[in-house]
């Protein structure tokens, strides 16, 4: 008898007698907050990953609007360019690692990717929650593997929980805050007494808002996490217009003192309910008691509750936006692709 | 190029063609809180594994002290035993599952399971802790896996995530409350004000408590299980006695009040700290300020909180004890052993 799985890493004794280093070639798309945090891991894991595994990651092109910018980390200027096809056409490249955001280029990426037989890697929310099934599809044809804990929780690493440990389990709910940006609005107005737009400018200010804040605003960017996770916790896709969604637009610190009064706060909660057989998705500004946890999720915070019929109530709790948080859950990724390629 | 890595069951498309269903053969020890709950799963998910991953988990033997007495759920008297070696000895058992608790038949277990090629899952946290190095080495001679889910945070899955998703990562410190029992008796304690004996009694009579909650109450238990976090957060395995460890026996109801005074209450801390290289392990009453996340796990939760280099803080929040938590942690680690196990 035998096995097919390989021993975590840390578990493995480390062999004094040195493996062939085997290259697994990337093509990053995107350089900005999450894929220069995602070089500089890269880099600065260079050792450990050889020594671990046996696989050198090779940063083989960088696409990026503007390769005429210097970079930090420093990319060769050899393997900087805006030709978003050269990455996909190199035979070299093993997975594609896509960090540019957005649904237009990103999703010709995507499809270009899977279609010429790379793994993908990306944390690109939007296109996943709206394009999740063909690209699963494609995957599942090309034989390459497709993965996306980056796009919902930032650090948390809520969709590998769902897609192994609790995979044996039946999940019954997920209620959680997903978005980083609208959590920190309305943390400060909550403990600063901040009317709305100022806390919309001092996020913005910090770098949690976006230059256009409505996605995150409307309730969007939470509802495409939403059915990300309910893809793996319900085993099903939803499309994005099947979640009631609102924003947090209208909130007033009126609000928050009534809430207060009542023992309460204010919070952009993501739910997804899935007792009766049927999956209900919902994003929108609710009253939570100040007994609960997710009350005392504050600022970029995020937070996830799944509700699993054996394992009971479940709370993960972690940086659910910022480039490092984020790149570290992409890099965890990347790894179990590098090390789930078998050599060409 | 191709992949080893199987895709996760719930991202699988299911083939409408019928494949032939595996048997994989379980010998399980111990039939009494985690064993029943465990069987009460395996039966309730025995659709969903064979129409998933084409598996059949057929309990062959179980050993139990008493074979004479009825079980729920039911057990066939011919599979029911007190032979601890006739599992071992049957060439149709691929996995032992141990939950029988304590070091001493336990241990023979799994030295012997591990000695015969079986796969091995226990939730036995002493045996793992003071046991871990050899077992390790014996299973991978015999190559063949060792699991401890439930050993640690019950239904949490914390090794995993360690074990996976934070393994690419640094971990610089553990930190958690670990012991369901002892932090049942200090929310009494705090909440309702009963003398520590009442509270103690309270939690035996509510079956929190063993027999013998010695090992609970001294702080034996957290700091086991904090020696098996160490080792799959730094990669080495410490000695028990490495562990600083002290209880809760001394404290008053008089230590609520004043740490009341001073906007804390008190909890029993297991901490694992790796900032300077060298690892510390600790276990004992900590005052934890209200504000503090750990403050709040009332009752019979655990919690862990992980402070990794890339991915920030992380919390990990669930039950830490009872028959059913702890099954779905061993039962995840059964179907993770099985599904990897190639048909002999």
């Amino acid at each position: 008898m035998s096995t097919k799985v390989i021993a975590p890493s840390r578990l493995r004794p480390r062999s004094p007698a040195v493996v062939k280093v085997r290259q697994v070639g990337i093509a990053l798309y995107g350089y900005g907050t999450v894929g220069s945090a995602l070089a500089h891991i890269i880099a600065e894991r260079r050792q450990w990953l050889e020594a671990e595994h046996g696989i050198a990651l090779a940063l083989k092109h960088v696409t990026v609007r503007d390769p005429t910018r210097e970079r930090v980390p420093h990319v060769e200027p050899r393997d900087l360019t805006r030709d978003w096809q050269r990455g996909l056409r190199d035979p070299a490249v093993d997975v594609v690692v896509e960090l540019i955001g957005g649904t237009e280029v990103a999703l010709d990426v995507a499809h270009g990717a899977l279609s010429f037989g790379k793994h993908l890697v990306t944390a690109n929310k939007a296109v996943i929650a709206n394009h999740g099934p063909e690209l699963e599809i494609l995957a599942q044809r090309a034989g390459v593997l497709l993965r996306y804990e980056g796009a919902v929780g930032g650090a948390i690493p809520v969709l590998r929980v769902l897609r192994t440990s609790l995979a044996t389990d039946r999940i019954r709910r997920v209620r959680g805050i997903l978005n980083g940006t609208t959590n920190y609005i309305l943390t400060r107005m909550e403990e600063d007494g901040l009317p709305f737009f100022r806390a919309l400018a001092k996020a913005g200010a910090l770098g949690y808002a976006e230059a256009d804040p409505s996605a995150d605003v409307s309730g969007t960017d939470a509802a495409h996490k939403l059915v990300i996770l309910a893809r793996h916790a319900f085993g099903r896709w939803l499309p994005v217009s099947a979640v009631k969604t609102s924003g947090i637009e209208r909130v007033s610190l009126g609000d928050f003192e009534e809430a207060r009064r009542n023992g309460q706060t204010l919070k952009l909660i993501a739910n997804a309910d899935a007792t009766n057989g049927a999956v209900s998705l919902k994003v929108g500004l609710e009253t939570v008691p100040l007994t609960e946890p997710l009350a005392r999720i504050a600022n970029e915070l995020n937070a996830i509750e799944l509700q699993a019929e054996y394992a009971g109530p479940l709370l993960l709790r972690g940086r659910g936006a910022g480039g490092q948080p984020t790149a570290s859950a992409v890099y965890a990724d990347l790894v179990e692709v590098a090390t789930a390629v078998e050599p060409s």
